[in-house]
C-alpha cells in the first residue's frame, strides 16, 4: 500500500495539470539498513509491487530509478511526459465566479495516526470517548484506500468541463495548497472555502486531541490527497457527479467529488470562512456508506454562496 | 563540493550515451534531522549551490525537486532530456579491434577514506609508510575535483570520433560497469582490461590495507567517475589527446583520458589481465603534476598488445 500510495503522489503532479498520460516513471527507494534480512526480502519486493501496479494502472510503467541504504525506508518516483499544449491546463485560470472542487476527503494524516494509537493507551485513552475502534480501523481502510487512488479520472474530467487551474492536495494540507494554487492566477482572485469533506469522525478525534493537526485550519497533510479544481458554476455540479459515476465502491475507484468553495476577486489568497460546514464522508466499507451512497453527490453545494 | 559531485554523477548517465545537452534537472534533497540548525543553514545552502553551479555548468538548470527530513543527508537528482536519434549513442555497438578509453582515474574511493584517518591514528598507522599525509590531502583534493568533473567533454568527443559504446564508472567500480556494458553488446565481444590509471598513491594505500577496497581488482566504488568508451582502434589516441587538451589544469578541466585495454571476440564479459599495468596519475595540484604534465597523454597507450 505505501507502495501505491507514493506512486499515486508521484503521478498526481501530472494529474493536476490535466494531464492523463504518462511516457515514463523512476522509482527511487531507499531501503533501511535497520531491517533484518528477514523483513526486508519480504516488506521490500511488496512495495516495489505496490508501486508498479499503480504505475500500470496509470497506463505508464516504471523504467529505472535507484536504490539505496539509509536509515529509514523512503519511496517515491519520477512521473515524465512529453505532451501537446492542448494536453495540459496551466493552473492560472481562475476567475471570480468560479466554483471549487475538491475530489478526495480530507483527513488522512489524522485517521493514520489514530490507528497507530489502537496500541497506545496514553494516546487512546485522549480520543476513546469520541471514537470506537471500530470506526478507527474503517477510517484507516478508507485513508489508505484513498491516498491510493489515483488523480487520473479527475484529470481527464478536467478537460471534458474546461477546469481553469487546478493543484494536487498534499504535504501543505488543503489550505497550504489553496493558498500556492491562488498566487499563481492570473487574475486577482481569492479562494473562499466553506465546506470541508473530512472522512467520518476524523473532525472528532482531531479536537479530541487538541486541534494538533490543525484539520479545520485546513493544514493537515494529506500526503497524496485529491485535486483541488476551479471550474465554471455551471460545470461543476457535473464535474462532481461524474466523478460519482466512476466512484462506485471498488479499490481503485476515483473516490467521489465535493463542492467546497468559490473564487472571488482578490488579493491572491485562499481562505476558509470562520465556521465551515464538515460533510461527514462515510468509510467506503463502513454501515453508514453502506446506508447512504449519495454522501459524496453534488447537492451538497446548496449551502454554498 | 557534494552538491557539485551529486550533479556531475546524476548528469553523466546522459553523457555516457552521448548526449551533451541535458533539457531540466530535478534536485532531490534529503536534510539530517540530526543537524542543529545553525549547521544545516550553514550546509544545506553550499550544497544545493553547488549541484545547482555543476547543472549552469553542464548548460542546464534545476527547475524543480523534492526535499525531505531524514537521519541521513541524501543529494540526487534526475537529468531528463528529448532529442533525435542523432543526438545519442546507443551503448551496445563495440566490435572486435576496438580500444578501451577510462576519462578519469580511478581511486577515488580510497582517496576519501585515507583523507578521514588521517584523524584516526589506528587506520593511519597502517598506511603511513607507503604515503605521506601531504600526498593524502593531494589525493583527496584531486579525487573531489575529479568527482566534480561533468564528463560532457567526454560526450561531446564520443561523436566527433565514432565512439561504439560507453558507461560511466560510478557505484559498482571499473569491472562492474564494464561488464554491464559488455553484456549489452550486439556483437559477441569480451572486453579486455590491460592498464589501471590510478590517482598517485592510492594503490600503495590500497595494499598497505589489505586490500580491502579491491580497486586493482576494478571494483572499488567511484561515486562519480569517468566515461569508459570503446573507440575505434584509430580514433582512441586522437580522442585521448582532445580530451587531454581540455585537461589544462583549472577546475572543471575534463579530466584527461588513457587507453586502458581492449576489446576482442568474446563472451560479452570483462575482465582484467593478471598484472595489469598501474599508471600512477599524480594529483593536478601536486608538484609531479606541475614536472611532468604529459601524464594524461595518449602515449600511455603504447604498453597495449
Amino acid at each position: 500500500m505505501m507502495g501505491r500510495i507514493a506512486c499515486a503522489n508521484v503521478l498526481s503532479d501530472l494529474y493536476a495539470m490535466g494531464i492523463t498520460e504518462c511516457d515514463n516513471m523512476l522509482m527511487l527507494l531507499s531501503v533501511s539498513q535497520k531491517m533484518n534480512e528477514k523483513d526486508r526480502e519480504k516488506v521490500m519486493p511488496l512495495m516495489i509491487r505496490g508501486f508498479r501496479d499503480a504505475a500500470e494502472e496509470g497506463g505508464t510503467s516504471v523504467t529505472g530509478g535507484q536504490t539505496v541504504i539509509n536509515p529509514w525506508i523512503i519511496v517515491g518516483g519520477v512521473a515524465s511526459v512529453v505532451c501537446q499544449p492542448n494536453e495540459f491546463i496551466m493552473p492560472d485560470g481562475a476567475v471570480p465566479g468560479d466554483v471549487l472542487v475538491l475530489t478526495k476527503p480530507l483527513g488522512t494524516q489524522v485517521a493514520v495516526n489514530a490507528h497507530q494509537w489502537l496500541d497506545q493507551p496514553e494516546r487512546w485513552n485522549k480520543i476513546k470517548l469520541v471514537v470506537t475502534k471500530e470506526e478507527v480501523k474503517e477510517a484507516y481502510q478508507e485513508a489508505m484506500f484513498s491516498m491510493a487512488t489515483l488523480n487520473r479520472t479527475a484529470a481527464g474530467l478536467m478537460h471534458k468541463f474546461q477546469a481553469h487551474a487546478a493543484t494536487d492536495v498534499t504535504g501543505f494540507g488543503l489550505l497550504g495548497h489553496a493558498n500556492n494554487l491562488a498566487m499563481q492566477q492570473r487574475s486577482d482572485v481569492a479562494f473562499v472555502i466553506h465546506n470541508l469533506p473530512i472522512i467520518a469522525k476524523m473532525t472528532a478525534i482531531s479536537k479530541a486531541y487538541g486541534n494538533a493537526f490543525r484539520l479545520l485550519q485546513g493544514l493537515s497533510a494529506e500526503t497524496s490527497g485529491g485535486l483541488l479544481v476551479c471550474l465554471p458554476r455551471e460545470q461543476a455540479a457535473k464535474f462532481c457527479a461524474e466523478m460519482k459515476s466512476h466512484s462506485s465502491g471498488a479499490q481503485g475507484a476515483s473516490g467521489g467529488a465535493w463542492i467546497i468553495g468559490i473564487v472571488e476577486k482578490g488579493d491572491r489568497r485562499a481562505r476558509i470562512i470562520e465556521k465551515p460546514r464538515i460533510i461527514e464522508v462515510p468509510p467506503r466499507g463502513s454501515l453508514a456508506a453502506r446506508q447512504d451512497n449519495s454522501a459524496s453527490g453534488p447537492e451538497l453545494s446548496t449551502n454554498l454562496s
